[in-house]
């Protein structure tokens, strides 16, 4: 295998070169000594959940120790993958929510968006007339805290859905209870002897998944806008060109903005500049990867990095002088590598200890502090930096970025005509929809994976679509691949877009691929399809949406997708999930779904392929929303 | 393989025979079909969390896509297996407590032990004078409620152990929170790219089991007493020679005493008892199956039908009209033995719904009425019974059984000197502890593995011990086999026991193994060693404690086995559990947790050398014992 295929970023392929020199091994060195992978494994059809196994399904070995069959073990697997993911961006979400908890005037977490919270807050039932905006936060930090264990009750947020929707959730039992609650039954139900129905499994996985998108993730964006800032179009750019050959280059990866903040703000700090200048650097150079990249363009511009699969070659420049990270997706693998280099690999929460890095807890009691000494350790590294082993790609593009719902809805004012409609809604997105001007809108969402080549089925995907008039908006580290590609450019509807969404873009003044954050942001997807829906008084799954997420690698990416199909959204994979041992699961998951919550998964592996499906999919879609679009008109005029 | 070397029951044999005749499969022949076990799963260096792999370890792939190594791999799995473990236990007891929020004077659940519930709402902090019982009851439901969920604290429950024991859980930050959090805590950090670090890995997967331990499985048994009934020594029999040939057989399997208490009830319903005569049946004779069974027998003398390994047997003696699941345990296999007979399956919990099954929800809200229903379905099935195809092997063996820690204190008050000592403590087993007489204290727990010979390593096990004057206390499984092999017989102590053990069971009148009940009652052997760490002011790994599971296979007994080592007992395990593919895992478990924990790991496949190796701590742990407590003599004595 050519490594130098197995991405489509050129700075990544300079790199791997390099790497190759430097006698650097990689993820994708290790990928080509995998070779083949355990089917089983693939399939879903090994059960190692009890110590009599594991147990194989094989023709010859249909069911397990116990008696589970094939179906029992892919659900059970499925079913632990999304409370894997449920339980990543709700304990995500958890450490924000107790940052909120901290929250005071004088202290490092402030309150940005006063009106947010109060609304949030009226909305949540909390008292706040004539109360100190920092009692409120505390009050609401104790109600978000509550939905992880609370003993009775769903989840709060479920009420803004469509009340069709809401009366889906409530048929099929799916409504979340207190997050973490899903998970332990989750892994009550798939514990050796408990449920083995198939069906059973795929409900319990969608009620799980629900807790992350309906309350988990909801929580972490929300009161991350509120404390850090809700996003607004912001000028960034994006790819490893970013990094800068005379400063002190600091990478930040991982995804929970209480640490990047205060890194960002101690990066500022006179003296820490100055000390970098001492140490003969230029200044100080901040720029992010993966969510935490995504989390501090959207709200500051500040540079990407690169996305999932560059964390390793970043090193490989042998220009940064430390890799900071929190959470999730983080190469243990970026201990040797940074071995390899001066990098410093520092490692902040105590839920995140790697092996061989260097500890330096962050505790949001002391941010500003441990951040000011996080950033100095760093600084102070300029000076073991070996030039001769200095390689920094030219590679960037720039991007517009920073569409939260609130900054569309922004932008969408630019053609409200005052003098008849009202400014600040989603009217104008759901005219060009009607109207067809704008197809339909798709949430490309997810990871990247070793399995595909890097980058190659997000940028096919972004393009086929907007060259079909359907506005993309993106998340995770799908959004990093459209920054560095050039998609998130206002110039890109020109280049890429099909005509009507050319148009749209040019009088809303928008690129034609949204940058709405990091992975835990996808409940902005939510948010935006809640409220298209409401406006037209229809279900989700009535409009012409779609997830995707091509490139998907982790449990969150499994939960994210469960969440979208029970939110009534189609989704459509470009890696195929461990479910393919099982037809029933399939069928369900591929299928039946769509009778139950009127939304199913779609699997292809082949880029172009899988748009087409969607694009078909979505003029299926608008057929549909139409004649409901029509009756409702029609119901109006009879009244 | 010959089936029946792979079982030491003899009736078990008697019906693999029949089995073979009636063409029925069962968990020993998939066990021979499965052959040889994968390595990889074995071993625990194959990892599926995301979705680039699986990978697996091997010296030419030292490391999987995201560079884990084997030991962050092992690592990873190990928490997991925690985490599955503590959240059925713990999701079990969540239930009980909803049930005790449901006790009313009038209702189908009572306060049976009143004094108890106010013992623990006082210790609780809940005000309790003039207060009415069931206003306690709810409140103290409430805060257990809390324990799952509560976004601030640790465990409610800690508090009762020996203060040195504190100190070590605070040092090394494994005091649990709340339960559901800690469940979600392990999900994250074992997501992809968060933590890799072996050490870190294993103190996480303690503090999860110590939210079972010590928190979850708490909350299931004392609410269980207090609701229905502290245990008290019953006499009963077990194996499957209980099952009558002319009478409705109803096995009870599973787990949660809400349901089993109202499915008793309702079997001595006059007009089901009538029905059942009208069916020419000569009444209704109910048993219980795993730790159902000991629940059931332990509050009422109810039968033990058998074992983990016996449930496809039991059905297949054709003499079973139904047997009623709830949680945890059940082989999905008994949906196609059922098929073979007449037997109905009937599952009745939302969380383990089993294809194939007959489905009759079972609701605490509506408790007898659903239980009536249920029963009525196993009576009405008598009419369906094949007699041509019963087989009821006749072997059962006497018992006594009840030991809960109040039930052993009121043993030992047997020998009390009223003249000079106190009654109501357990000072009379220190003493002869302390004596010599009996030389520690042993419990052995779990499950039967299909890996090793049912039944043979726990009595194997039992009996070397309790020869060697070490008294046993035993749950799930391990109770069910020491009871079907005559181990709790009163007369057991002259026939098995050493001299100094035998005369202590003569005097206080008790069998050489004490059945303390189920696997969620492993909690009762925290209450105990808490209760003679405190009262010789030491702490819990100072005693000559040991615990053992020969046989486990659930994720259950992994967070048992971890909790009873965090709480100071070196636990000794008969099944190597899959963590022999990192070296640092297995010197962690097996030896530097003693230097954190002053407990470890010990494996040994062999249940004779098991034996001697914990025969041989429990001497060393006495030299050990006797020198701190000659100095604590000394001590006072100089005061």
């Amino acid at each position: 295998m050519d490594k130098k295929l197995m991405t489509i970023d050129l700075n990544s392929r300079i790199l791997l070169e390099k790497a190759e020199k430097d006698g650097v091994e990689t993820m994708y060195d290790r990928k080509i000594a995998m070779k083949s992978q355990c089917g089983f494994g693939l399939q879903g059809g090994c059960c190692r959940i009890c110590g009599m196994g594991p147990c194989r399904i094989t023709p010859k070995t249909p069911r397990g120790l116990c008696g589970a069959d094939v179906h029992t073990i892919v659900g059970r697997n499925f079913a632990r993958m999304c409370a894997g993911g449920t339980a990543a961006h709700s304990d995500h979400a958890r450490d924000i929510a107790h940052t909120m908890a901290l929250t005071s005037r004088e202290g490092n977490y402030k309150i940005r968006e006063e009106e947010k919270l109060i609304e949030l807050a009226k909305d949540w039932g909390i008292e706040t007339e004539g109360k100190d905006i920092y009692d409120i936060a505390h009050e609401a930090a104790d109600v978000a805290l509550m939905e992880f264990g609370k003993p009775y009750g769903t989840s709060i947020f479920l009420k803004n859905a469509p009340a069709k929707r809401q009366e889906i959730w409530k048929k099929l039992d799916i409504e979340p209870r207190a997050i973490d609650r899903e998970i332990a039954t989750v892994m009550h139900s798939t514990h050796i002897g408990c449920c083995a129905d198939i069906d059973s499994l795929i409900n319990l996985s969608l009620r799980t998944s629900m807790a992350d998108g309906w309350q988990g993730s909801m929580i972490g964006t929300k009161f991350s806008d509120i404390m850090f800032g809700t996003p607004t179009p912001q000028q960034t750019e994006a790819n490893l060109g970013v990094l800068e050959a005379n400063q002190v280059n600091i990478i930040l990866h991982g995804h929970e903005p209480s640490l990047s903040e205060m890194i960002v703000l101690a990066t500022e700090d006179p003296e820490l500049v100055a000390l970098a200048k001492e140490m003969g650097a230029e200044g100080i150079n901040i720029s992010g990867m993966c969510c935490i990249g995504n989390e501090i363009t959207m709200r500051h511009g500040i540079k990407i990095a690169g996305d999932f699969h560059q964390q390793e070659l970043a090193l490989v420049t042998g220009a940064v002088e430390a890799m900071i990270v929190d959470v999730q997706c983080i190469f243990p693998a970026l201990s040797r590598v940074a071995d390899c280099y001066h990098t410093k690999f520092i490692t902040t929460s105590k839920k995140a200890k790697i092996t061989g890095s260097i500890y330096m807890e962050f505790k949001e009691e002391n941010a500003y502090q441990d951040a000011l000494q996080i950033v100095r350790e760093a600084v102070l590294n300029f000076k073991n930096r070996d030039k001769s082993r200095v390689l920094i790609p030219e590679l960037k593009s720039s991007a517009t970025v920073g569409y939260s719902v609130d900054a569309i809805i922004k932008q969408l004012d630019r053609v409200v005509n005052v003098e008849i409609d009202k400014q600040g809604t989603i009217k104008p997105l759901v005219d060009v929809i009607k109207s067809g001007t704008i197809r339909g809108v798709v949430g490309v969402v997810g990871c990247n994976n070793a399995r595909v080549a890097s980058n190659l089925a997000h940028t096919t995907i972004m393009k086929e679509l907007i060259k079909n008039d359907i506005l993309v908006i993106t998340t995770g580290c799908g959004a990093s691949a459209a920054a560095k590609f050039g998609l998130m450019k206002k110039s890109a509807a020109k280049k890429y877009a099909g005509k009507g969404l050319a148009t749209v873009c040019e009088l809303v003044d928008i690129p034609p691929v949204l940058h709405m954050g990091s992975c835990v942001d996808c409940s902005r997807i939510l948010d935006v399809a809640s409220a298209i829906a409401n406006f037209v008084d229809m279900d989700i799954s009535d409009l012409p949406l779609a997830g995707v997420a091509p490139e998907w690698m982790s449990e969150k990416a499994v939960a994210i997708g469960t969440y979208i199909v029970a939110s009534g959204i189609d989704t459509y994979l470009g890696v195929m999930p461990p479910v393919g041992g099982s037809s029933r699961a399939v069928e369900i998951l591929c299928g039946e779904l769509e009778d139950q919550v009127g939304a199913s998964f779609t699997v292809n592996e082949n880029p172009e392929e899988l748009a087409a499906l969607i694009i078909a999919d979505i003029e299926k879609k608008r057929v549909h929303f139409e004649k409901i679009y029509e009756e409702k008109l029609c119901e109006k005029a009879d009244a």
